[in-house]
């Protein structure tokens, strides 16, 4: 049995993450692997129960300390419950967003990044992906890839300010630096098949 | 104005906790000071939602780590929506558990007593009552007491084995040994009315 890896997807908003999620699964399935889509914050029963809580409401229904405790939470769940189990049995997991999201966009404000990563040690032991894929975007096309998507009104956290998705994407760039080894950055413009190539060749190390 | 202060009151389970604080309160408004009645888990909209996933389910519905995220968060909301408030505006605020009982619960297996309080710093800046009453029985007669008091099934917490509410007891009695100013060990065997007394007593230096 070859060994199960652990894949995340992340960047901010109209990035393309779901889209490219789905197209880069189908591909390693047609390479023969057995694989994995999931998603943060959810992916298991209590996790997805938790995503409740966090993605409805005012603004203002969390604090941004209890909405990291909740992120975090609803990680330990989905580790422990479905991406821990599915590596064990030599399954890929790929999963739109995953630490290093909680880290961009909840580890900014009152909370440091120690902080968001000692709710990881806390929660999930510290686990962290074989690879991470940041899909980039320039900034003018994020936006309006975001808001041209779906007609629906933004969840609480996708419906913050500009500046504020301008630090998120700033503290991506800030971690691909600092890891070089966990992250890939992929350009995410231009045609999805061609974005999907450029995320399968960020992955050649890792498939069999 | 005098200050607002923060009680709690901790114990296992049957120590007389609810009992003793509708008591203890009702005595202190008749003393003129404003008093909020709370508990953990919940206290406030965000936590009261949380409680509803920590306490129904299954006993494996959480696995500790992500329980101790969700207790954490739920107290965050607590502190800022319903524990900061009332005290800044003079009132006391009386809470059926809070911190404590999560280093007595939830900081003894996977977890250390050092992760729960990591989880507060985070969480609630690491705010501390004034004053923490616990209230202690004899093992014998918490369990008699416990099974006596109502006819519900215990929750997922309250079902727990006896070695593990025995583990709870003695990790009280450390809490109260390393911060003698903040806890006062408060007999809680005979009379409802005598424990009051007692409870009020331990509070002798704090009332105006």
């Amino acid at each position: 049995m070859t060994p199960g890896r652990f894949i995340t997807l992340e960047g901010g908003e109209g990035a393309g993450k779901s889209t490219q999620l789905r197209a880069l699964a189908a591909a390693l399935r047609g390479r023969g692997i057995d694989v994995v889509e999931t998603r943060e914050p959810g992916g298991s029963e209590g996790a997805e129960a938790i995503r409740a809580l966090l993605l409805t409401g005012g603004a203002d229904r969390w604090s941004a300390r209890a909405e990291a405790l909740l992120f975090a939470a609803a990680r330990a769940d989905h580790v422990e419950r479905t991406i821990r189990p599915a590596l064990a049995r030599g399954a890929w997991v790929i999963s739109d967003r995953f630490l290093d999201s909680s880290r961009a966009y909840q580890g900014q404000g009152e909370l440091t990044d120690a902080d968001i990563v000692a709710l990881h040690r806390i929660g999930s032991e510290g686990f962290l992906p074989d690879r991470t894929l940041l899909l980039a975007l320039p900034e003018a096309e994020a936006a309006e890839r975001a808001t041209a998507r779906d007609g629906d009104a933004p969840d609480r956290i996708g419906g913050r300010a500009s500046d504020f998705h301008r630090a998120v994407a700033a503290a991506f760039d800030r971690f691909a630096g600092d890891e070089p080894a966990r992250f890939r950055k992929v350009d995410a413009s231009g045609g999805a098949e061609a974005v999907t190539a450029r995320l399968l060749a960020a992955l050649d190390d890792l498939v069999p």
